[in-house]
């Protein structure tokens, strides 16, 4: 590794950052949780091409984990995520502790929009909770112009756009499509905790999303039926259970009845101990 | 008035500061709610001694108060505010309407940090909510160096202060001294709402303090006597009711039994119907 600048505490990368933007250099940052793949990577090259300068945060972060989710066993890979970034391009990357995130005594959160109070945000209390603050943290740590995030956290990105609007926060939102491998499961960090067995079953998230977009080209506009549809390749695949598998509103992320414009399909569902999400966006033919 | 500049739209003042950050200019933000006064003119003086610009910014901010509080008939002189800020030699004063700070949607908030738990924040549930808010949504629009705020909202500034920290909000928070009248009694927009007897009563809140500095001159460190001083003073001034009347620490505000090195005298006290707040720092002799 001979180029990527890893910086570990908050002073120093805001001074540096500050520094490259008073020489006007233009900062793109990609927040991360390290385990990188694909999809990670596609958004370091979008933010090299966007901007002079890729920074990429690595933070688990565990105000966004509930007490029983994978925080503990959430993948730390450090050595092999530097040198992917290395490899991508990335400028910088900043790496710090727990406790140089979060002080003894911190408490100040951000209260997320509305868009975070279904799915995810029910099924997961308190996650978009950790989510915008670690963000707006991130966001003020490392001022940057445009900030890269990947579709396949759809609501995530949804809540992110939203609090940047409410609060003012100057920083740009890109979002990036979803990296899927050959076969079309989503790139998660949370694959590589699949058996071979669930890895197969798992491509039923894609199956039933696929089979959404077909039936909306067919020129169907019930959700009611979409859903159903949907439930049904899962079940099919199979999976263990479905947290949901709804059509819902792409802007406001509620329920719909009938699909007028543009909707987006959400499915979040578990293989074994596994939990995984994915989306599709559906647009009418 | 031919040197204040009056902004008001968000994109404006954001354009405006950028421009003179990048010229390397220092800015100096001074929030208010106007129905200004010596204190606010204080903190723009302040401001102008440390940064070449100063901006005020004026916003009678709704969401910081209880439905059953006075932010209908709360005082509103903008021209006058204008004319004082002129002379004071403030650069730039931003005017939003409501609808530009909170836009239709808006429903992102800041959780505010643990000092906000009592006081202010048990007998006005959601206020420091609201300014947690406000106030970090102008540290966005207004990208200033440095922010001023009064010490007569004691509480305010350590919520400010903490959100600050525990947010990672690049600015600095200056604290200025209580501007009061030359009897004692703090200055207050509100103080426009007193009779002129409930005026005359209200100089209890700064008798009451300055009781509590004397027992502490005089060795007094148990703070039951000393908060029972001021409860004695009050009642004598006569308030009408006292909220509070109570001795905390400086950094947490948590209640203290024994005065170890610094403490802080805080009262929140109504006569007639305006409710009147003040403090005064205790250092043991």
């Amino acid at each position: 590794m001979d180029r990527v600048r890893v910086v570990h505490t908050p002073l120093e990368i805001y001074s540096q950052l500050a520094h490259e933007r008073s020489a006007g250099r233009t900062v793109g940052l990609v927040p991360t949780m390290g385990a990188l793949h694909a999809g990670h990577l596609s958004l370091v090259k979008q933010a090299k091409k966007d901007c002079e300068l890729a920074v990429a945060t690595i933070f688990v972060n565990p105000t966004q984990f509930g007490p029983n989710e994978d925080f503990s066993k959430y993948p730390r890979t450090l050595e092999r995520d530097l040198e992917q970034l290395d490899n991508a391009g990335c400028d910088y990357v900043f790496v710090p502790s727990s406790e140089q995130i979060y002080a003894p005594g911190h408490s100040t959160f951000i209260e997320p929009p509305s868009v975070a109070s279904r799915w995810e945000g029910e099924i997961r209390p308190g996650h978009f909770r950790g989510v915008a603050t670690v963000v707006l943290k991130l966001f003020m740590m490392v001022p940057a112009q445009v900030a890269f995030f990947g579709r396949k956290d759809y609501q995530q990105v949804a809540v992110i756009r939203a609090m940047v609007e409410d609060l003012n926060l100057p920083i740009r939102i890109e979002v990036c499509d979803t990296i899927r491998e050959s076969d079309g499961l989503a790139m998660s960090s949370r694959n590589r905790y699949l058996s071979s067995t669930e890895r197969a079953r798992a491509l039923g998230l894609w199956r039933a999303l696929q089979g959404a977009q077909e039936l909306v080209q067919q020129g169907e506009r019930d959700v009611g039926k979409i859903e159903l549809a949907m439930q049904q390749v899962l079940l099919a695949a199979p999976v263990d259970s479905i947290d949901y598998a709804r059509v819902v509103d792409a802007q406001t992320m509620e329920p719909l009845q009938q699909i007028e414009e543009v909707a987006v399909a959400i499915i979040a569902a578990r293989f074994g101990s596994t939990r995984l999400i994915d989306n599709l966006t559906l647009y009418r033919p």
